[in-house]
């Protein structure tokens, strides 16, 4: 065949007849995609019939045709600039009409092509000459859009905020020692606290406005500033202020909401034993109220049963302290007490006897301590007392008669602690991703041998994985908690039971999420990732812990489980399988174990990007292990194994099942998110970012749809090879992704992401 | 049915039977077993037929006999005590014969089906009355035989070595500030070096024993002391000391060996640049050989092309300096030489520039800098020229006349640092392992609302999963390298060849597990994890890096694909796929691709034990992704795709292969080691570990066996549960199995380690 009697009109596309059939990247929708853009394009019909012939799966193209596609290609001296929107389109019209002007250039079918084929230079760039550039990256999407999509309602609040953390307090440097660490921590709080941003979910009398979504907003921004800042900044505002808040009544709010707000009363949330801490009704400080002195003491009963990793323990002087409460010599199970454990003049207490934590592997600059009390007294009306008091007749009343209930019920007005956790994590995650892309923007490592650029590393597949994935993830983790924090906000007592229990599965997942995503950018960034200068080493120290606290992700996920078990319905962490069973029970119909068929062996593009092939596929796995659940613990209270042993038979079928949830959950939200996106290039973008979540997901528990006949063998390998593909997709857009995160420039401030 | 009438020899076996039907605990071959056992008991033949009644799985006992069981156990007031070597055995003969002695209580049937069904007290421990334990362990394993097991052949310089460690010098601390702890750290190397340790893998003449193995070994036990001591250590005497060795010829092992090894010559090694750290191919140091003063000038050409994260580099006297070598106008390619950094007062040489890197994640005791050169001058004897040399008339001569080949065989020598890499994030493993293990063997978590002591967190499945599973993989792992050293020791340099593909993906495969495993560990031990007085952190930190330096992992896994594909026959990095076709071309037959098809659907537990099957696994795994990266390949060299581009479009699927290698490698390694145990008993749980690994790894891929046919759902299902009921069954054995990493008391200093 000789190459030189092509038309213009069919040279045009040889370099992407070229490109598609150098890899075997189409499916049948994709391949119809091209045949559209070519039977409406302006051609003869000899030209149609021919460049038609070339896009026939079965009788492809030969290698001597497409080796000679490559000749022409090399012999025309085009070169790739893969900055442009439409490098391809550009190339090809270069190439067809040699010597011609930009505005000529332009092709609308080709660019359609392009666009809805998504190949992208990552697919083709060593098949043709490249013209060298410093800076690639397309600019098809506007950051800030993106970030306004992410901001949401509260963009005026983060934009403001943003610009006060360029302050020059806030400015990020190496922390080693944390007798320096912890005071600068506690005056960046104060300043913080100074600005009203403390206060900022608390009711206007006590200094605040009174939104929650907001300050959930500002909190995840900190941690751009520094993972120790936001969690001693969530320990005084979050937990202490919100214990007042949620726990207290307005007796308790007016006396020292406003004071905590401003900083100028600084408190400790006093939960964790060193022998409790997931199992918190164990603890075992008491709080037993003496009706002679009309108060409550409060006391530390073994040299271990003291509270533990206590936050900002040593500049506190205030505890809220979870405790045992004994009235009238009967414990009415656990309840706070708000207990002064210093002086004003930063003496402790007679009784109070609080210790250094020590150097932790991260968050160096938060004070965690040890704090033992030996029969401290406080007034009665220090119990915090919204949900159970002790009337000025020194008899225990609480409007909640069941204690399981009402200490659960105390607990689920602290779940906005949770959903700061996750967020925190989210925001760690966005920092170490953002500083990993722009560092493989500019990194470069290996060369073809012949030309005198090595490739930069954000164009390797492992590297894209690695990265954009997670990026992916990172947008539907944040849509999510954006979702769930105005849940939590308007939610009522009892719709907060299920908001629990989904929080309860998202902060596992996210958290832990996180972790591995900044592992993975530590290792993206090699020895560079390693140094301090470059944030990503503490971000990993510093998040690492949230897998831990405010609840442990692997009880978290448990009780995420055991409440889709019961749909919600009952209290959390029973023991009673019985009961479990009870409310499961008329849901072990065939109902929770069919599905589409016709979902198993479908490859094509469009059903793996349908939103709906991906809800269902999630709904089904949840449905299924629920089943099976249920089942396995109908047969073993058939037989009367006690609960405890049917928690451990089943404890790593619950984990699953926990994990399974949060990721319907969050891709529910997301997937109802992206439809109300009006502009459609963001949505486009959005669905493309949702489509890659959930099939990365799908591929994580590949091998369990497998199992079940869910999807077949080769739509297993074609999920696989989705993946990637949609990765690659992004790669363009990866500087806008992450730029649409909005961390400041003033926060970006590692040395690799700057260079 | 009346419980009261069975007799005592119906009684031994109840709770056996309750145990086995409270949960879907047996295959087929275990139900055999149990059988077994009660033919050949001295029963009558109607108490035979009524037990082998019940041991049907496809009558099973109806619910309200296995209630029955439940009420009689619950009658007999007799307690379990998990202690025991055969606790259920123990317990049965209690409750079969009440107020008998000890010794009329052993029975030799029961034992039987107890250590063959590997049902473990954590499956029904909540099923019966417990006595509380405080310290609850088998001894049924010696820990100081598994270690010697371990120790193999150099198991007296292990035992003196770590007696040596027991020196206060080495007492571990918490060091935050790096310039107290570098000198410590110094302090530390010198006095091994003193001890001769330094010198262990040179020869006599130069102060050593000329061990490398045993050199590798005691390498591995300084994890146990800190991460930078290790790193120090390794960059002094194997780095530096090894370039030497292993570069150099007589003339510069008489100049500087004996020095080096005794720790007054202190010298660095210095390969990767600030932009070229895996491609070190292009690194941009220049040495050029000047005729008329018969010198080597060493330049550094640009501002970024200096030397970076070069260990040592601020208490050193020399370098050996990585340089493309210009001699009479012609760059021969990189080559070694030693260049004097600074004079004896300790003040840098003249045109030497070296600044500190600054705090890193870990390590931080370790010395790291930058060094830039500006025309400094040593002389001609100063290149390392065993492979490589300029003769007197100033002209280039080497025996290799492939430059590509010169250069990777001077690497090969190196790949010893690898081994020792990889060996050095086992002893990070183990000594984090152990930490967890000890913390979960006392840390008590939850009850079951009736029991007033919760339960271990050791006996929860999922913690058993989380460390058990990485226990196993830590003994694989131990003596695949122990192997892998000895064969690198005794290699011919051709064989080398070889050994340097198995390392490269076996440092990626074991600092990808150590690192995960410390994490898990971390996890494992909650909060109590996160404090750096319990040394997981520290570990966590330093053993991050180990997967970037020598040889980032994801260019390690490609360049043993590449071995693989080749049959370990081409240069390494070779671009050209070609040349790879060629020597792959002839392996692409149906041998390939073929598999044993009555594996398919198998879930005996026999099979699923089976060394034969868990090795014909791999190899397929291995085989088959062989076969279609080749064909790949084949297919894009036909199209003229260009080879980065072919690099690009198989990257994943190279890592993939890389990976899969890695484990056959390690599992061939481990069940070839296996075999040559000769006490019976050490065979046992050595096979069950090597088990525990196979069935891991089968299930971490058991997507891709699934899509390719290889197993069945049912199979993949069965193998999910092995591995969960394989960590149950060694948990009795969990603290001798850490044990037997023989740490040193003086080593396990984390308080959660020893409360």
């Amino acid at each position: 065949m000789d190459t030189r009697t092509y038309s213009p009109h069919i040279v045009k596309y040889i370099p992407f007849l070229y490109v598609v059939w150098a890899d075997d990247l189409l499916s049948a929708s994709e391949i119809s995609v091209f045949k559209k853009a070519v039977t409406e394009d302006h051609l003869s019909p000899e030209e149609k019939k021919l460049i038609t012939s070339w896009l026939n799966p079965k009788t492809p193209p030969a290698d001597e045709v497409i080796t000679s596609w490559k000749h022409l290609i090399d012999k025309s001296g085009v070169k790739l600039v893969e900055s442009e929107t439409y490098p391809l389109t550009s190339f090809s019209m270069k190439m067809s009409l040699p010597g011609h002007g930009e505005e000529e250039l332009s092709d609308e079918k080709l660019k359609f092509i392009e666009i809805n084929l998504g190949i992208q230079p990552n697919h083709y760039r060593h098949l043709f000459d490249v013209e060298t550039q410093q800076v690639p990256k397309a600019n098809f999407y506007d950051p800030a859009k993106i970030d306004a999509v992410l901001k949401g309602p509260h963009a005026s609040y983060i934009d403001t905020f943003r610009e006060f953390l360029s302050d020059p307090a806030f400015q990020w440097k190496i922390s080693r020692d944390k007798d320096t660490f912890r005071p600068r921590v506690l005056e960046q709080v104060k300043l913080l606290a100074s600005a009203g941003y403390g206060a900022m979910a608390y009711e206007s009398r006590y200094g605040g406005i009174d939104n929650m979504p907001a300050y959930a907003g500002i909190f995840e921004n900190l941690m751009f500033i520094d993972g120790s800042l936001t969690i001693k900044f969530g320990v005084q505002f979050g937990l202490f202020g919100g214990s007042i808040q949620n726990l207290g009544t307005k007796k308790h709010h007016d006396q020292w909401l406003k004071a905590t707000g401003e900083g100028t009363l600084l408190g400790c949330f006093a939960m964790t034993e060193t022998r409790h801490g997931s199992n918190v009704r164990g603890i075992k400080t008491t709080a037993t109220y003496v009706r002679e002195t009309d108060s409550i003491v409060i006391d530390t009963p073994g040299e271990n049963d003291n509270k533990e990793y206590i936050g900002n323990a040593l500049h506190s002087t205030m505890a809220t302290v979870f405790a045992q409460l004994i009235v009238n010599g009967t414990n009415q199970g656990v309840h706070a007490i708000v207990v002064r454990v210093r002086d004003d003049d930063g003496n402790l207490i007679p009784g109070v006897r609080i210790e250094d934590n020590g150097y932790k592997l991260g968050l160096n600059g938060v004070d965690n301590g040890k704090i033992w009390f030996k029969n401290v007294s406080v007034p009665r009306e220090n119990l915090l007392n919204r949900f159970g008091d002790i009337d000025k007749d020194g008899n225990y009343t609480s409007r909640i008669s069941n204690p399981n209930k009402r200490f659960f019920t105390m607990l689920g007005t602290l779940v906005g602690g949770r959903i700061c956790v996750a967020k925190g994590a989210v925001g760690g995650a966005k920092l170490a991703l953002a500083t990993a892309v722009k560092y493989a923007l500019h990194r470069r490592q290996f060369n073809s041998g012949e030309k005198i650029q090595e490739d930069l590393i954000m164009d390797y597949p492992s590297h894209q994985l690695r990265l954009i994935t997670p990026i992916a993830q990172t947008y539907v983790y944040h849509v999510t908690l954006e979702h769930m924090i105005r849940q939590y906000t308007d939610a009522s007592e009892t719709s907060r039971r299920k908001i629990e229990t989904q929080v309860a599965a998202l902060k596992a997942l996210i958290t832990d999420f996180s972790n591995k995503t900044i592992q993975e950018c530590r290792e993206a960034c090699g020895g560079k990732g390693y140094l301090l200068e470059n944030r990503i080493g503490d971000l990993k120290n510093d998040v690492d812990i949230f897998t831990t606290f405010e609840g442990d992700n692997t009880v978290l996920l448990q009780l995420a489980a055991k409440g889709v078990l019961t749909d919600f319905k009952s209290e959390f962490n029973s023991d009673s399988y019985g009961d479990i069973l009870k409310l499961v029970g008329t849901q072990l119909g065939d109902r929770l174990t069919t599905f589409n068929p016709l979902f198993t062996g479908n490859t094509d593009k469009e059903h793996l990007f349908d939103p709906d092939f991906h809800l269902e596929t999630f709904q089904y796995h949840v449905r299924r292990l629920t089943f099976t659940a249920a089942s396995r613990i109908r047969r073993y209270v058939k037989k009367g194994i006690p609960p405890q042993q049917v928690s451990l038979n089943i404890q790593t079928h619950l984990l699953a099942l926990g994990r399974a949830y949060g990721v319907m959950l969050s891709y529910e939200i997301f997937s109802g998110f992206v439809k109300t996106l009006e502009d459609e290039k963001m949505q486009f973008i959005f669905r493309k970012l949702g489509a890659l979540y959930a099939l990365h997901h799908i591929r994580e528990h590949a091998a369990w749809y497998l199992e079940h006949g869910y999807i077949s063998g080769a739509k297993s390998k074609a999920i696989r090879q989705r993946v990637e593909r949609l990765c690659t997709e992004l790669r363009p857009h990866v500087v806008s992704l992450v730029d649409g995160f909005g961390i400041p420039e003033h926060c970006m401030t590692a040395p690799i992401s700057t260079n």
